[in-house]
Parts: structure tokens; C-alpha cells; sequence
């Protein structure tokens, strides 16, 4: 008996601190609702990302949401029934460009949800309000566009550089509007506590989009990185690099990432690289293109990046 | 040896016909990609049909495609990949209407998909024209509506009253408009080698929608059912008998469908809908609502249809 309470006593000692302050240490979970950027309808890009310690989700992006979440329940992420996650814990939605892969969940979702935000530039929401939430293609949830208005949804216009308090949440944001082609995407900078995450929709090199979009966002993150302020770049990896640029069609392969990455590193310095979070999203199938850009990412990764491949339903802590 | 060879024999005498038999008498194979009529991005709308003996496949509404394949290949139902099942065993898709969780799976395949005609009636059409197939919310890749055309579908207006050979098949197909809430739906005969099916899109009752679009449907279709040729009506029963008329949203519940069935048998007469398949889509989720409404339309069957509830990816043959 004394023996045993020895034991206890010493794990005690040696292992709480060890848990307290990886515990504090963290300071994003994110849980990734759907990874890919294409065909698959289970599993369409969106990102429930909260300050640890609470439940007060924001989401990125909203291509698939009831089938990630029922995926993060069967791996214990959330212990509450799944209506009850989108409905409660979700506080608001921060949509990067209006793409269907990148809205439909939120779409489909809007019957049983409830009143919440959904933030973005001016131009991602024009769309939403004159394409989706509209009598012809769904019903109007929203409190703005075509009569009757259901007013659930309450579009909130983000514009850059000015920073917006999140509702419901300890969170603010500011935005960076990026170039994916034709459309103006987003990128969302999210402070929660001093501490950062950023998360980047699809998104073309500045050289072939011929744009200083991302050029400028690393301005505007580099002094965050030096800091160690940021805990991750959420960004994509589309294609594996035998994709000509011709058909890019407004995304990047890993050769076109470590090229921005070159440009981000001239800005920190290589080493504030070193080791630091870098979360690849919106991999396209089939998963033979997805298992080599995987394998191009590891080889292409002179700067020592953490890269993480996220899972669908598998909770991320930073 | 010769044991061995009699036993043989016997089962060749008695078993062959049997088979043989059982696959003449079929006329269609309907494979179920999507059978929900809501939230679950995963499982929404979309049922492969073709004719017995062929892989000419139409696809009668697109909510839910690269999944349902994938879950029909792992049950064996194709023995191709899912990337060649979209590509080659799909020839056209019917949209009843235009709701996005009839459309998303078209919509996110389509880069994919290869050249195919898109049937609807005229307004459906439209709106997948004006508000999917744009350069704001996904890419043009029709040969009608914003430049640039991408042209890899074709849109086919289906006018009531006339009937229209479908391409890449041997099938033809007749359409009746729907009621359901403020939106025009469709129903689709389909004929195949004079064998025929009915699929309904989202519709409701007669008496709440102030229409008489299902009784002109009954009386259109109902000299099929005495003849025999007729072999399934897919029509849905969104939710319980609980879900009050003022909350219907244009859509049917166990009650509201055997009403309906009544008006039908008013017109074939009781014994010619005995053991008559009807296959039951478009069920809305949560699953106490889905078993709950199965318990209900199977106590009120008094006219005792063979009732299907379909599940994705396993085939059914009628």
C-alpha cells in the first residue's frame, strides 16, 4: 500500500507539471471538418478553429460540415451529438472566396443551424447573397438580399486593415484579400490572446497570378512569425508540381510554395522558419496526385517547416 | 465421379431457368449515390438508373456523386474506379430542380466529368445557369450563360408532353411538372424497351400546394401501372407524420404520401398497386425522423405497396 502511494506520489510530481504546462503552452485547437479541394463532397475544405480552453469555434471556410463533424465525434474530438456542435459551438463562419467546395456545406447546414455570423470580404459575400442564399437556388437565411428574409445568417463585410472583434468569441481578425484566378480570395489573420493563427484560402503565386498579394500578407506576418506570436500558416497545396502553370487555375504546387516560402524567409530570416507550423490544405484527389505532393512538400522542405497534413475529424493543438 | 456429375446436372436442369428467369424479367437497376434530403453532405439526392444489361446510366438529381460511387464500388456494384464510373457509366443527369442538395454533387464533379447533356424543364435549367455554372461561384463549364464557355455540358430543355430520346442510352424520357413550395419540380418517365420508371423530385401534396400536378401525374401514369409496365415510382417522404402542414416546405409526409396514393388508386383500382414498388427517397434527417417516418409508412400501408427505402451504394433491381 505505502509502495503504491510512493508511486502515485512520485507520477505526481514529475508528470503534472508536465501536462499543466503543455496545457498552457497550447493556444489553437483546430479541427479539421473537411481537407481536400475537390470531388469529394465528404470532405470539402473547413477548419473549426478555438482558442484552447473554450468551445467558441469560429470555422473556415464551410465545404463540408455535418459529415466532418459526425467524423470528429467517432474520434472523441466533441462529446455532444453533432446538431449540437454546429449549432453551438460554431460561432461564426469566415468564408475566403465564394467557390462552391468552399460553401456548400454551410449551404446545405442552414436548415438546422443557428443565428450567427458569416464574415468576409464584400466581394465573397455578393456572391453568397446573389447565388446561394436566393428562393431559386435555396432559401434566403440571411437578413439581407432576395425577399422573404429568414434572418438566421447576418452578413458581416470584413475590410482590410482594420481589425474586427469575433462574436462570441475572445477572437478578433483582420483580413488580406489574395488572387485565386479570377476571384478575389482571402486570407484571415486570427488573434486570440496575442497569439496568432493564419489561415490562407485558395490562392495563386503573386508571379503567375501577377499580383504582390502574398507578398504583401508576408510583409504583414513576418514581425508575428520573429515574435513567435504565430502558431501556424494554414495554406494550400493543390497540385503536385507536374501541373503545368498554365492550368494552375489559381492554386499552388509544392515547387510554387517553397518559392513563397523563399520569399516569407527573406522577410524572417531562415531561421524563425525552423520548425514552425506549416498546415498544407485543399490537396485535390485522386489521392495518387495527393501521395506525391505529400512526398514533393517533404523533399522541397530545405527551410525545416513542422508541415502538418491535417486529418478529416482529427483534432490539431498548437 | 458420376455422383458428382448427376448432382450437376440437376442443379443445371433446375437452377439455370431460374437465373436466367429472374434477369429477363428485370428492366432496370437503379443505384442509389445519395438518398438523403438533407444536411449530411455525404449521402444527399442522386439514383443511377439504367436499363438491365447495359452500363448506360442516367442519373436522375446530382446531390451526392463522388461518394455514392465510392460506397457502391466498395459493395461491389462497380468493379471500375469511381474516377471512370463518373466519367463513362454516367450519360446525363436529370435535375428536378434546382435546390442546391439536388445540384452540389454536378457542380463539385463537373472538372472531372466528361462531355454529357444536363435535362431539366426550362426554369430548373436557368437557375442552374445563373447561379452554379458562373464564374463567381464555381467555373461556366456549359456551352450557355457567362463567357468564357467551357463547354463541356449541354443544357437540354425537356418541354411537358413530348417525349425525348436520351443520348448515349436506349431510354427516353417524359416530364411533369411538381409543385414543391415556390419552386417548380420535376417528375421524370422514364422508358426503356417499353418497360417504365417514374422518379418524382421534391414535391408537395396536392391540397397544401394548391395544385393539381399529382393527379395530372396519377392519370398520366396510371394506364402503365394496369399494365403492368410501370415498374417503380421514386417519390419522397421528407418528414413524420409530426411535421405540422404549415411547416411542410413543399414536401410530403407518410399521411400527405398515402393520401396521395388513394387519389392514385381511385384511378388503377386497389389490386393493381398490391405489391406495386414504391421506392421511398429524400427521408431528412435526423435518424429518429428517418425511423420514425419508416414505422409510419409501413403501419399506413393499407394499400399494401412493396416499399423500398434504398440505401447508397447497393443496387436495386426492379
Amino acid at each position: 500500500m505505502l509502495r503504491r502511494y510512493f508511486i502515485i506520489s512520485i507520477l505526481c510530481v514529475f508528470l503534472l507539471p508536465v501536462l499543466v504546462f503543455s496545457q498552457d503552452d497550447k493556444s489553437f485547437k483546430i479541427v479539421p471538418l473537411g481537407i481536400m479541394g475537390g470531388i469529394n463532397e465528404s470532405n470539402l475544405s473547413a477548419y473549426m478553429v478555438a482558442a484552447t480552453g473554450t468551445s467558441d469555434y469560429i470555422c473556415f471556410d464551410a465545404g463540408t460540415l455535418h459529415y466532418g463533424i459526425e467524423k470528429a465525434i467517432n474520434n472523441n474530438v466533441f462529446n455532444i451529438p453533432a446538431e449540437q456542435v454546429l449549432k453551438k459551438y460554431i460561432r461564426g463562419y469566415f468564408i475566403s472566396h465564394a467557390h462552391l467546395d468552399h460553401v456548400s456545406g454551410l449551404i446545405i447546414n442552414s436548415p438546422d443551424d443557428t443565428a450567427k455570423i458569416i464574415y468576409g470580404l464584400a466581394s465573397c459575400l455578393e456572391t453568397i447573397k446573389t447565388h446561394y442564399f436566393t428562393w431559386e437556388s435555396w432559401a434566403n437565411f440571411t437578413d439581407e438580399g432576395e425577399a422573404p428574409l429568414l434572418k438566421k445568417y447576418h452578413y458581416q463585410v470584413l475590410r482590410p486593415d482594420s481589425s474586427t472583434a469575433i462574436k462570441n468569441t475572445e477572437m478578433s481578425v483582420k483580413v488580406y484579400p489574395l488572387s485565386h484566378s479570377n476571384l478575389q480570395s482571402t486570407a484571415f489573420l486570427v488573434n486570440s490572446n496575442n497569439a496568432y493563427i493564419l489561415y490562407l484560402g485558395d490562392v495563386g503565386p503573386d508571379e503567375i497570378e501577377k499580383s504582390n498579394s502574398l507578398h504583401n500578407l508576408w510583409q504583414a506576418i513576418s514581425p508575428f512569425i520573429k515574435s513567435k506570436k504565430l502558431k501556424a500558416i494554414m495554406i494550400e497545396t493543390s497540385f503536385p508540381n507536374e501541373q503545368p502553370d498554365k492550368t494552375l487555375f489559381g492554386h499552388l504546387t509544392p515547387n510554387w510554395l517553397m518559392k513563397e516560402m523563399d520569399d516569407l524567409a527573406a522577410l524572417t530570416g531562415v531561421d524563425a522558419l525552423k520548425g514552425f507550423n506549416l498546415i498544407i490544405t485543399h490537396v485535390k484527389p485522386p489521392q495518387v496526385n495527393i501521395d506525391k505532393l505529400k512526398s514533393q512538400l517533404k523533399a522541397q522542405n530545405k527551410l525545416r517547416f513542422n508541415l502538418i497534413f491535417p486529418k478529416q475529424g482529427r483534432e490539431i493543438d498548437l
